[in-house]
C-alpha cells in the first residue's frame, strides 16, 4: 500500500506574474506530493474547476481583497470535489464538496472551508455556476445592493456571463425591464433567448449611449456593472433619480494596466446615484437562502444557464484565457476528473 | 398710499454666465417692481441672505439638480425674511420665515415654500447656517449616509465651512475621531478650536496621503467630501473595509470646467466602500427632527459656529466670491435689512 507522500497530484502553479491576459507561459504543470490530512482536514479529489475572474485579480502582486498568489504556488480556484479521506466528523469519503480546491488533481483542505454539494438531481457543475458563487453574487448584488423595484429598468454588462445572465433573469422575475450589454452577436442572441427585454452588442455600435436610450425609454434605475470602464459614461446620461450602480467584477480593469475610473462624477451627484461595490465572500452566510430560491427557479425553468466544460487540467490556462477574453459563452469549467461515471479512486 | 406696483425692490440679476468664479460683471443690480401677492402667497422683506455653494451650480447652463437661472432673473438664495403682506392663513405680517427669497430686497413667495423661523433666543442668522440648510446637510449626510460608529474615524474636507464644521462636531458627539482638511492655517486653527482631533492644512503639505495617515492611525471609516477633486486619491489609500464616502457639494468642480472624477475605483472595490451623494432638498422633511437636536447642541455649547456677515445687498457678489474662493471663514451671510432693530417697513 502506497503512502500518501509517495503519491503525487498534478498541479498548475504560477510561474510568472502576467500583465494583461495570462498566457500559457505564466503557468507550469508540476507534480506535487499529497499531504496527509490533519485533524479536521479532508483529502479531496477535484472533479470540476471553475474559472472565475477573481482568479485573475489574485495573480497580481498589488493589493486586492485577498493576498496575491505566490510564485510557485498552486493557482487558486473553486472546485467541486470528492472526499477521499476525512479527518472530520462532518464528511465521509465519497461526499461531494465545493471549496477552494485550486488548479490541481487533489487538495488537502480544512473541512470548515468547504460546503456540501451534489445532493440534488441538478448536474454537479451547477454548484460552481448558476447555483454557486456567480449565482450568489448576482442574487445578493441585484437584490440587496441594486434594490430593483417592479417596473424599473435594470441594465447589466457582461450580460452573457455567469453573473450577468443570472442578474437579468432575476430582474425579470422581479418584473423589471432587463437590458443586457454584451460583446458579440452570439452573446446577444443568448441573452435575448434568456428572456432579457433588450440587449446591445457593443462591438456593433458607434454610440452606446444612444443605443441604451432606445433600450431604456424610462431611464436606468439599476446598473449592474460587471466590466467597469467605458460603459459608465453611457449609463450616466440615463440614470434616474436615486438610482444604484452595483460594482461587481471589474474584469476589464483587472486584466490591464489601465486604471478604472469614473470620468465624471457629476451625473451621480445630480441623480444621487449610489455606488455600491459587492464582493461575494462578504455574503457567504446567505448561501442557503439563495439556494432555497435558486434551485426552484432552475427546476421551474425561470433561471437558465449555459456551461462550457473543457476536459483535462492541462486545459485550464487556455480555458481561463477564453473566459477572460470573452471568447466563451457561459460558465467556464474544467473537468479534472469525471464525477459519477467511475468510483472514487483508491489511494491506499 | 402707493400701490405695490409703483414700489420697487433692489435686486441682483444674472447678467452673464460665469466660467469659474463669478465676478461682479456677471451680475447687475436693478430695480424691479413688486408683485402683489396672490392667494396663498406672501410679500416678504428679505433680512439676511445666505451665500451657499448650490447657487454657483445654478448659474451654469448645464444640467444640475435644479433648473439653471435664466439671464436677467434674480439670483437665487436662501433668506431669512419678514412677512409684510400675507394672503395665507399660516402667516401674519411680522412673522419671520426662511425660504428662497433670492438676492433682492423683497420677494413674493408661496407660503408653502417657506418655513417659520426666529422664535427662539438664538440669532436669526443661525436659521441660515448651523440651524439651517448647511446644518441639516451635515446632520443627514453624516448620520444617515456616513453611518459613523463610535470609535471610528471621520474625515471631512472643507472642514471650516458651514457644513464641514458641523460634520466634525457631530462626529465628536458620536465619539468618533474627527479629522478635518482645510486650505489655510487660520481655518486649521478654527477647526481645532471646534474640537476636531486633528486638521490638515493642504496648502502646507506636499503629500496629503502621508499627512492623513499620521492623522488617521486606524484608517478612514467615513469620508465626508465637500470639495471633491484631489482629495479622493489620498483618502482612498486609507479607507477601511465597508467604509462610506458621502459626496456633498463638489464646490471645486462647480467653479471650473475641470471634470470631477475618481482616478481609480479599485480601492473602493477592494474595500467595498460605498459612494453616497447627498442633496439636502431630499431631506427637508427631517428638518424638525434635526432642529430638535441641533438647538440643544448649540445652546449647550457642543455645536459651535462662526458667521461672517457683510452689510448691503450690493455686497452680495463680492461676498459670494469670498465664500467660493475660501477667503471667508464661517457661514457667509449678507444683511439686506436689519432684523429686529427697526420696525417692519410700511409699504402702504
Amino acid at each position: 500500500m502506497d503512502s500518501l507522500a509517495q503519491r503525487t497530484s498534478k498541479s498548475v502553479v504560477l510561474h510568472e506574474r502576467p500583465a494583461g491576459i495570462p498566457q500559457s507561459e505564466h503557468f507550469r504543470l508540476v507534480d506535487r506530493s499529497l499531504t496527509e490530512p490533519g485533524k479536521g482536514e479532508l483529502l479531496c479529489q477535484n472533479l470540476y474547476l471553475s474559472l472565475d475572474p477573481f482568479i485573475r485579480a489574485r495573480l497580481n502582486a498589488g493589493p486586492s481583497y485577498a493576498d496575491p498568489v505566490k510564485i510557485g504556488s498552486v493557482v487558486p480556484g473553486l472546485t467541486a470535489s470528492r472526499v477521499i479521506l476525512s479527518n472530520s466528523d462532518q464528511y465521509r469519503p465519497g461526499d461531494i464538496v465545493v471549496g477552494m480546491g485550486g488548479w490541481q488533481e487533489y487538495v488537502t483542505i480544512t473541512a470548515t472551508e468547504v460546503r456540501k454539494a451534489g445532493v440534488d438531481p441538478l448536474p454537479l457543475t451547477t454548484a460552481l455556476g448558476v447555483l454557486g458563487m456567480p449565482g450568489l453574487t448576482a442574487y445578493v448584488g441585484l437584490l440587496d445592493m441594486g434594490c430593483p423595484e417592479p417596473g424599473t429598468t435594470v441594465v447589466v454588462s457582461a450580460a452573457a456571463g455567469s453573473v450577468g445572465s443570472v442578474v437579468g433573469q432575476i430582474a425579470k422575475m422581479r418584473r423589471c425591464r432587463a437590458v443586457g450589454i454584451v460583446g458579440s452577436a452570439e452573446k446577444r442572441q443568448f441573452v435575448l433567448d434568456l428572456g432579457f427585454d433588450a440587449c446591445i452588442d457593443y462591438s456593433k455600435t458607434d454610440n452606446l449611449a444612444d443605443d441604451l436610450q432606445v433600450c431604456c425609454p424610462d431611464g436606468i434605475d439599476v446598473y449592474f456593472d460587471n466590466v467597469g470602464g467605458d460603459t459608465f459614461g453611457a449609463v450616466a446620461t440615463l440614470l434616474n433619480l436615486r438610482s444604484r450602480i452595483v460594482l461587481c467584477g471589474m474584469i476589464s480593469n483587472l486584466n490591464s494596466d489601465r486604471i478604472q475610473n469614473i470620468q465624471d462624477l457629476r451625473p451621480l451627484f445630480v441623480k444621487r446615484t449610489q455606488l455600491r461595490p459587492i464582493l461575494v465572500s462578504d455574503h457567504f452566510h446567505r448561501y442557503d437562502e439563495f439556494l432555497g430560491s435558486a434551485k426552484a427557479w432552475v427546476q421551474e425553468g425561470h433561471l437558465r444557464y449555459r456551461e462550457n466544460i473543457v476536459r483535462g487540467l492541462e486545459q485550464s490556462a487556455s480555458a481561463f484565457r477564453a473566459a477572460l477574453t470573452g471568447h466563451a459563452i457561459g460558465k467556464q469549467i474544467v473537468e479534472i476528473a469525471a464525477s459519477f461515471n467511475r468510483s472514487p479512486e483508491r489511494l491506499r
